[in-house]
């Protein structure tokens, strides 16, 4: 009878503490646990047979055949971009609605004199696509839900995958791809072209030259109002996914290029984050007047820090919703140096001079020692980064805001034909996308911290610093 | 002896609920606990006789008699601005050093043929000072470790208190300086000069008129590299006090003006942050190099968030440690509108139209949709505060951060002189000081949220927006 009560006392006190100090996913109804005052998502196992693509290559393919899924805004100028690279074949285009093809075939491939590429279209014409034989690459500018199940589809049909952002939605579908990728052992690169913008590269490889310092910060932003666009998006899906998700939702254009240069999982990783958002009254009227609905999960400003393994702080916005300049941040401190990017682009230096009658005084704090204008100058050319320099002409010409999508391109199909490591891959995609669903449970909780899960599962500190890879 | 093991079982349970889900202070050591995931500070009750002085006012002083303490980098600036305003008596001067007080006697007093001041100094002139009476008001500029103790003993010996930023450095110094406001009557104002800047005035005043909707999101910090100024605060005590204290340790600048724009203890009020911190990189060697000490406490770069009752959300930054551009941010982020401070002030307003060619094109993503320079000056105009309006010219020509400084002692000794609260009261001084213990806090919990004490004591409703008070 003793024995039996104090089984129950050491029951109780067991479970009391696992149900009142923690809670797991089953009593949660998540897909996380709350451990030591902070959020930790479920992590799977890596399975046998399944092997990191860390640094990951292929045998060089001289000729890269690309199957297009998703010609509605994005699809038209990616194709078109692709037909000004050496080495590029168009071998598929594929949408839900064949007048869509149609369009791409004659404005775009007809008008360069290029052969008609196959056609498909409706609700399954993107699973013919992935599975033809002629195909190395499929490239997808769909709505975000479908990135996760057509990519996936493709790298199981031996296909590499360029998946436009957020490659994912959920931490969920971030392992999906992940996981893929490893046991399939193809490519999976999200576009983030905002990492190939021009004055986001020079920064890159002024921070690799050591300008800064050591960058201990970094900002990065979507903030967009998306007011005028609403509409253009293929059955509202854009307004109907926010509708029914807070947290950032995208946070890759702002996060994606300050990541670069903090190493992430190339010698650091971001560990925590902690979100805020603000109640949603733009993004209500806009449910109401579009969708005919009386909530909105998507707060209308909301604001997250991320903390690295370094000790490192990020910091993210996400504003679709109110007038405001468009802007994405991008800023870098470093302990030698500053960039910013919005709105004006300038550098402060430790290393130069302050100029003339910029002598310290307290009671002028009105001046801003950002370099002069002929130093910046000097800064943007001298440290232009070398890959930008190589194709900048032709990007400008080519275009896609103001020439960075192509410049991800033509790097996507450089590394894919010389057998190079891609600059963003499968890890890269994840990490960048899955701060959708950890603010969101950041912000369910009054801004708890969330633990980030490590995608690369211990091996984030095997390669040394973030490089883009080049033939030697 | 059932009934004995059912207590025991009990109590077991109940024990282990209280150690393990939360912690108490004395557990910790720490001035706060842990309930429910969030660190929460101990607040301690309003005692007998004590009343709240939430819009205190007193009977009008026709003539503000004032004594100064501390006259080493902002006082002597202090001194001389009052001798513009009429009413304003400058009775007494203290600093721990006579030959300070000596040289505003004679470079400030003696030059505009004003009567010399009493005199005090060393380690107890203040207290002298405090005693008299003859003082209406004691106005202090001494290192942050002092303000308290000043503040407390001077409303203990009947004076109105002014005090430099921060005003406390700790929350048990805030709850101090509330609960002698309120047990003594006296005003005690935070000379927060930031909430007197030009643009920060009309900015306030179009927000109240309604031009940026509902401001849902504000941002502010104190970015100022320092490298220039350390060796200038008496006893090396800024460095010392960042040496020894992680987080936010100077956020009112940034904060004040944001607050009077939210409401905050005028509606609405912070309910929670949380904080993070990168490393000390260059504070460390600062502190080697000046102090020959190995540590520092305050990481190079500081970012925190605070979310109010209402929802809204406030960034704050603090980094005096890089080069960067001052940069106090004062960011306004409203439905309907945006406001901006640095590094370019400007606009963005729904009702504006589009200027000619801003028309949407999701390829041309680098358009800045400010209002343009025409629209600007004139709502610069416009909406000038009419407080500034009226004394504008003057404080231009008195100084003290491009007038703002005077526009701040003005104020403070119009509605002292008008028997009207004033601008800025004790639990403002509270509110904006505290965030330095509790961002600590945050940052030593991996970015544990912290709940913020309300000083108010529940009182943060009573009053409908933020007013400056005029008479009537």
């Amino acid at each position: 009878m003793k024995r039996a009560l104090f089984y129950l006392i050491t029951l109780s006190i067991l479970t009391l503490g696992l149900t009142q100090c923690g809670s797991n996913t089953k009593e949660t109804g998540k897909p996380y646990s709350i451990v030591d005052n902070a959020i930790v998502f479920d992590e799977p196992e890596r399975i046998e047979g399944q092997k990191s693509v860390l640094q990951f290559s292929v045998d060089p393919i001289d000729t890269v055949r690309i199957g297009f899924i998703g010609l509605g805004m994005r699809g038209p100028d990616a194709v078109n971009r692709m037909t000004y690279i050496k080495g590029v074949e168009v071998k598929a285009l594929c949408d839900l609605f064949p007048e869509r093809v149609e369009n791409v075939q004659k404005n775009v491939l007809e008008k360069k004199s290029l052969p008609r590429a196959a056609e498909y279209s409706g609700e399954e014409g993107w699973k013919e696509l992935c599975q033809r034989d002629d195909i190395d690459l499929v490239y997808i500018c769909t709505d975000w839900k479908n990135h996760v199940p057509m990519a996936v589809y493709a790298m199981q049909h031996g296909k590499h995958v360029a998946v436009e952002v957020p490659a994912a939605t959920s931490i969920e579908e971030c392992w999906q791809l992940v996981d893929v990728a490893e046991q399939t052992q193809r490519h999976c690169m999200m576009l983030e072209n905002c990492c190939y913008d021009f004055f986001e590269m020079t920064c890159l490889n002024m921070a690799q030259h050591g300008l800064f310092g050591e960058v201990i910060h970094g900002e990065g932003a979507y903030i967009h109002n998306l007011e005028p666009f609403w509409e253009y998006y293929q059955g509202n899906w854009r307004l109907a996914f926010n509708q029914e998700h807070s947290g950032d939702v995208y946070a890759t254009h702002g996060l994606g290029p300050v990541c670069q240069v903090l190493d992430i999982h190339r010698g650091d990783r971001m560990e925590y984050l902690v979100s805020m958002s603000t109640p949603s009254i733009n993004g209500k009227k806009l449910a109401k007047k579009m969708m005919n609905v009386d909530t909105f999960a998507n707060g209308d400003m909301t604001t997250t820090l991320i903390k690295t393994n370094k000790g490192k702080t990020i910091l993210l916005e996400h504003n679709v919703y109110t007038p405001r300049p468009y802007n994405r941040l991008y800023q870098l401190t470093g302990t030698e140096g500053f960039a910013n990017k919005y709105p004006i682009e300038g550098f402060t230096l430790k290393g130069e001079n302050l100029p003339e009658g910029m002598v310290p005084d307290h009671e002028k704090l009105d001046y801003h020692d950002w370099v002069p204008q002929h130093i910046k100058d000097s800064l943007l050319t001298v440290y232009k980064h070398p890959i930008v320099a190589e194709i900048e002409e032709l990007a400008k010409e080519v275009g896609g805001h103001g020439g960075m999508d192509f410049i991800m391109d033509y790097r996507l199909i450089y590394c894919l034909q010389n057998g190079l490591p891609l600059d963003q891959d499968v890890y890269d995609a994840a990490e960048w996308s899955c701060i959708g669903e950890l603010s969101a449970a950041s912000i369910e909780n009054n801004g708890m911290p969330v633990k980030m899960p490590d995608f690369t599962r211990g091996d984030w500190k095997k390669v040394d610093g973030f490089q883009l890879a080049t033939k030697k």
